[in-house]
């Protein structure tokens, strides 16, 4: 939403004189109290100012960016996420491959005996091998992956914010959702790019969907 | 913004009988024209309803999400691509692979002798024949790249969210960004899941940026 000159000189007025009443930032601007309260209604009701009884305005710290900001901060990872594809340490890199043919996915995780998280196996970690001069079927995966405890991953109730983030600066596609066991991380979901960008759209069409 | 359950009303009575002046919405709501005043402002400064003077209030259909919508809908694509890498359609699928470790990109885009978009690789097109019995140096891209008509591209002028519902329908990371030349498209930009998820940060970080 835009807001009127005005009511940028009320969030000033009050972000420098809080707790301030109405009547106050009336005669700031040489208005009356009714000419006012208009824009007070909006600038209290959509965020930017809070008002206690008997004391007076306050400034939330908040701005038009500050209310998108938030609504993106909503959105968690445990409604994004998708279903994690796995494969053990001793596996090879020829069946790492075909794995990620079959289940169509860009990133598998690697797990141990227990079950948990050992490594992570990308694309490019695939494509580095295959042209190399090494049998495929000979290699196995826990030589080629990126290894705990050197792995980037995020949980059930992080944000998709701090999820994108993550992988812009590792510069990864992907990261898996953990649960906290006693032995190590178990591995419950899987957080992609795709992911992030379905987020995204979602937040555009938000309300096609609710309708 | 949250609208309170009177200002949904407002919203119900405008959608349904527009025009509909100040009055007759009071008298709906069986409340005096000055009590609704802070609310029909509110309505009209957030953009749920317009005011025509003289002839009364219209619904313009936007919903608290719609407006979210409206600064995603923003986005333009001028401001998140990167830059492309290309490669020769008579290339070898080994010199495309380096390329991509070279470049440390997820696709590559093929031009013809008029460097003119003729396909797209993609780093499964690549494992794919890396796992086969080829020499990859004997294999021209030419022969596994996805080819021109079947391409999704798409323009300066687009939207992000334009390119994040190319990408999910598509099932494919990157798009090129082009230009409409006389003979066929000239690659400008390459626009991949990575920028939509660097335009989801930007979305969420603006006003830290704007500071």
């Amino acid at each position: 939403m835009d807001l009127s000159d005005r009511q940028h000189k009320i969030i000033e007025i009050v972000k420098n004189q809080a707790p301030i009443t109405g009547e106050q930032i009336a005669e700031h601007l040489k208005v009356t109290r009714a000419t006012l309260r208009p824009d007070l209604s909006i600038l209290t009701m959509s965020g930017f100012l809070e008002a206690r009884p008997r004391v007076g305005y306050f400034y939330t710290g908040q701005t038009p960016d500050t209310i998108l900001s938030e609504e993106i901060a909503k959105l968690k990872i445990k409604n994004f996420h998708s279903s994690p594809v796995v494969i053990t340490e001793n596996a090879s890199a020829y069946k790492a491959v075909c794995e990620m043919f079959v289940e169509d996915v860009g990133s598998l995780f690697v797990v141990n005996d227990d079950g948990l998280l050992a490594g992570v196996l990308s694309r490019k970690d695939l494509l580095r091998i295959a042209i190399g001069s090494q049998d495929m079927n000979q290699v196995p995966v826990s030589v080629i992956m990126s290894r705990m405890p050197n792995i980037a991953y995020c949980k059930h109730n992080d944000t998709v914010l701090d999820v994108a983030l993550l992988l812009i600066t590792k510069e990864i596609d992907a990261v898996p959702v953990v649960r906290q066991k006693e032995k190590g991380l178990e591995v419950i979901g899987r957080m992609t790019k795709t992911n992030i960008t379905k987020a995204f759209v979602s937040l555009a069409n938000r309300n096609n969907v609710r309708k």
